[in-house]
């Protein structure tokens, strides 16, 4: 796709002359299950997973007055595009968004820096690392999938724009179903002043930097604002760097400059060193003009030639790193019910493109533990566990960012003369490849806890590292022999999944381990699919089954597999025949290989609803499966009743088994 | 994407509650260039390929009241994928659909052909025969992203509807501009009976099999309608047969059905066998019902059940294959007005999956041919290609799809009793692979003629046939390093490209190839582009310039490559830098070893607008290339004034050659 050729234009690039207006309902309700504070990334991540539910009521609000149209943030981790993908809009950001393949590195060159060089090219995204691409698109292109998907949901939610939170109180009373009351002012102009009154059972604050909603819960950002000011500027320029489509990192005697391409094939993002400020300066006591910036950018990339057509945005900002030590209103353990996420709790410079990225990541761990519990799903401790594994994210974020910031404001060594100090050109690209894992997001690792297991077995799939991401990988689906990624499979829906590896030999039998584990998780009253599978609810509606077997697709029965690979779903009953798997691939290595499982014992791997493992088990250990969700989930009205047919289930799934191999 | 569980529901699965109404203008304008009657695949292909023109007016009509829900074709191959890519939504296609990837085939089994066994799987689209699948999805969903292009382009196009053709007449005055004038009626209550009269340059009938623009023009139909019955039912239903999920063909004693599982998982399409019709017996004499439809079906399945939950669409038809002799009004030679496509000329069987396929691409052929000679680019005898070529492409399908379709209702061969007659199973296996390339319709072969070249230089790039689609492959792309489908560089705006492949050594130097041919295409006179872009308009908004290099992307510089390959473009001068491509494959064979493409001499691919290559010539060629395009365009206003700058770009653009290789 190219566009913005003839000036930039905000908004789809696809839609010609439209404008599109933002579906405005006029007042807030009186009551609602969750109140998100927010339409920034983490704010829309979470209204976009609530709204999958039916049965929960949400609303989010935002201080503008219309849905973001352009700035701000752009960059999109591999990470960040498979939790895209589980809510179904990866394909778009790829085809809109600049893919960064290669990154490239410039030094001062001459004999005294006047002019730059290329001093080094790296791949930006290992092999392997993650089958999705690092993308670059408009945060607000981000947005507006997230609203097309509120505004099209089960639950459909529209955010009420142009309100400001006045006051958030807690009720003490356990009693009170809906303890927050939320005062919220009206600011646009047909309704300023006007004061509406919401009580809620959560709220969530994903409202910046300066978040009232932290406020409320009195937790400080801990850290220091640095004293180095960058310029960041969107343009359209004609230039003979010959880099410009390239992400580049330039470091020359005249400062740094680090160059985003940006989609469409014409637009550039320029992040310019400026000077140092005073201590207790403010960048805006020094009124930096766009012309400042673009001359500190020509300055730079001498003797290239910079000659900017037109400015789509721009901005300047001090870097500064800054965070909350808790982010929820929890104190002595009691059950939190006011959240922050995102720029709320923490704060970073922009260059590493972690912002937006750690901030929609955020709202994912939230957003699906809040349905649990409201669903009456979970026990209520588990919405701990949010600011427990997110602090810790956060936190080597910040640390990350403080060395990475440093490390591009810091003069180039000389090579003539080390003794002068400064960082070594080879140094920062070293530590630049070495810190892609950490940018493009896959190397999150959540500790133990009561969703994240222990690491005994560990080994039977060393490649898909518990309390890590589920790294998906290729397989073919038997029903109707499409290859598909794996993880592609788990969708924002809330849901458990729970991956059967099976065992070399294993094709379903009723003798072997599948077979027996899926009886277990059928018929057994220690299930936790018949302990907390709601009645009358489909069997994968909590915890969905998938195998994937060794064995060619041609050589399997789905009409043989146990009935809980096949289960007959909805009101029609009609079967469901996407759960089944062969570890087929086209070329290369297959899933079994990729991930280090154990091809002769095969293992369980239980997946979070955010796509993180929570737990490896042997195939056998069914009872250590269900003692461990049973510290999650909450009981409720069984399929108890439903056991009587486990008998002539049995005898029908081994005489399908063996109709099946006789074929 | 799962959907259709608990019932079928037409329309964006990605939308609930949502009811989407079409755009509805009011009255029909009273002069127009192109009428398009019927807002079938054919019509909506050349209405949406017409909007990418904003100097060129169109109207389409519909008899219907509004866009298609559901039923009718569903199969889509992969070239139809292809073309789909140049309109931009291949992806949500492929993303919604169905993928066949094996077809099953079964046989009578038992000592009497008493029930079904399986006799064989095949893959359904052959290893590299496109780089797109083979998808099954509902007809009216490829509509709707067809009227949202339509909708949203640079000159909108909204159908009406409830509209039908009372009369056709064409003036014989060749001084009038809009010879056609076309009378209509509107057949909605609110309109009933009310007229409209309109002016056109062209009409392009796209109204069916019972099409009046066909009898406007005088052009029979000429072939015969068998009296083979069959049935199509979609449905939601509950089986044990295995392959229910799987493009199946089933052959019993009972008779036949061919399956084609349906997007979302669940809903699945039968074609079922019905009984012989007496001579001049009409199907609907029969008044065959869904039920006996769906008891044929479970006669024929047997031992398998079938318990049909609920029916979705249900249609009976006959087999006929029917052809007009010439898909427009010419006469004695005469230019042509009046255009005939999709089922209009051609009707056949649907269980081949040809239909929508084939219409579609009668329409991408004519489109880009009505939008140059309306736009003064190219002669009129250009849309006598349209006849010729797509007429011929019936013609094939008409033979295949008469073949096909007696084989398919062919009594099964008896092993034990051969002399009876009928087909083998294995035959038939065998037949349906061989035709895989055709289905797919990637065999579409033109023969020689203004638009299509001879076959002298084919050796030089022996897997792109001339006359054949553009065969897409893999390339990285040197601005930004991007991995990239070649091919998917050709987008549905009426551009030809021209893509050079270099030599092994070329890298752009100024003594190479490709700097001479591209200085040639910049500077001379005889250049195809300076004759024939027009004043004003950026260099490459005619013919389309692209270059493939051998050598590796870190070894080639962009700043050193002539200044065709890296134009400046609209109304700031902003650099492309996507003309400009690497044989880079991470995997596996380059584009040269794919396509056979000569590594020594390299070559240039002239391909045209609806991506079938043009011509292929030497390097060296130049003026073979523009007498070849005198033969096509039209010479206008010049880049004359510009060629005072030519030495001086030279000078340039050597200067940028030798900067370059210094980095």
């Amino acid at each position: 796709m190219q566009f913005h050729l003839n000036g930039f234009k905000a908004g789809n690039p696809s839609i010609a002359d439209v404008v599109r207006m933002a579906d405005q309902s006029d007042v807030v309700p009186k009551e609602i299950d969750v109140l998100i504070v927010g339409c920034g990334p983490a704010g829309l991540t979470l209204a976009a997973q609530l709204s999958a539910f039916p049965h929960i009521s949400t609303a989010i609000i935002e201080v503008k007055d219309s849905p973001l149209k352009l700035g701000q943030a752009d960059g999109i981790a591999c990470r960040t595009m498979e939790m895209f993908e589980a809510f179904g809009f990866a394909g778009e950001i790829a085809k809109e968004g600049y893919w960064v393949n290669e990154t490239v590195f410039w030094k001062p060159g001459g004999t005294g820096g006047e002019f730059i060089i290329r001093a080094g090219r790296v791949q930006d995204v290992e092999d392997g690392l993650s089958e999705m691409p690092h993308v670059i698109l408009n945060q607000a292109r981000v947005h507006d999938r997230y609203l097309h998907i509120m505004a099209n949901a089960p639950r459909p939610i529209n955010p009420y724009y142009a309100r400001r939170v006045k006051g958030i109180e807690k009720s003490s009373d356990p009693t009170v179903s809906h303890p927050i009351t939320v005062t919220i002012e009206r600011i646009d102009p047909a309704h300023q002043g006007q004061v509406e009154t919401l009580r809620a059972r959560y709220v969530v604050g994903c409202d910046g930097a300066h978040s009232v909603v932290r406020q409320a819960i009195g937790r400080p950002l801990h850290g220091d604002s640095a004293n180095q000011a960058w310029g960041v500027m969107d343009v359209l320029a004609v230039t003979d760097f010959p880099d410009v489509r390239y992400k580049a990192a330039i470091q020359s005697t005249e400062g740094s400059i680090l160059i985003i391409p940006r989609e469409g094939g014409y637009l550039t993002r320029f992040y310019i060193e400026l000077e140092q400020l005073a201590e207790h300066e403010r960048i805006t006591d020094r009124n930096i003009s766009i012309d400042q910036l673009i001359a500190t950018a020509q300055r730079i990339l001498r003797p290239y030639k910079l000659d900017v057509k037109e400015v789509a945005w721009w901005s300047c900002y001090v870097i500064g790193q800054r965070l909350c030590d808790r982010f929820d209103d929890s104190v002595d353990g009691e059950y939190p019910r006011i959240f922050i996420g995102g720029d709320a709790c923490h704060t970073h410079s922009p260059k590493a493109g972690q912002g937006m990225n750690v901030s929609m990541q955020d709202s994912f761990n939230l957003g699906w533990k809040l349905a649990a519990v409201l669903s009456g799903q979970a026990k209520t401790e588990l919405l701990a566990t949010y600011s427990a594994e997110r602090q810790a994210v956060a936190k080597e974020l910040i640390d990350f960012d403080r060395e990475f910031a440093a490390m591009f404001s810091a003069q180039t060594k000389h090579t003539d003369d080390p003794a002068q100090g400064g960082v070594d050109p080879a140094e920062f690209q070293r530590y630049f490849v070495k810190q892609g894992r950490f940018t493009a997001g896959t190397q999150t690792s959540y500790r133990k806890s009561m969703i994240r297991g222990h690491d005994k077995w560990q080994n039977l799939a060393a490649g898909l590292k518990i309390g890590m991401r589920f790294h998906s990988a290729p397989v073919l689906r038997l029903a109707d022999a499409r290859l598909l990624h794996l993880g592609h499979e788990i969708k924002a829906d809330g849901r458990w999944r729970l991956f059967l590896f099976a065992g070399a030999q294993d094709d379903g039998r009723p003798d072997a381990a599948i077979w027996h584990l899926c009886h277990f998780l059928l018929e057994d009253q220690n299930s936790p699919i018949r302990k907390y599978t709601p009645e009358g609810a489909d069997i994968d509606s909590v915890i969905d089954v998938r195998a994937i077997f060794q064995r060619n697709h041609r050589d399997l029965a789905i009409d043989a597999m146990p009935s809980l690979l096949r289960p007959a779903k909805g009101k029609y009953g009609l079967h469901d025949y996407e759960k089944v798997f062969c570890a087929e691939a086209r070329n290369g290595p297959d899933i079994f290989a990729e991930r280090g499982i154990d091809r002769q014992a095969g293992c369980m791997v239980l997946v979070r609803p955010d796509q993180y493992v929570a737990h490896i088990l042997p195939l056998d250990a069914s009872l250590d499966l269900a003692e461990f969700l049973d510290g999650v989930f909450i009981e409720r009205d069984l399929l108890r009743e439903t056991s009587k047919r486990s008998s002539s289930d049995l005898h029908e799934q081994s005489q399908a088994y063996l109709r099946g191999k006789e074929r």
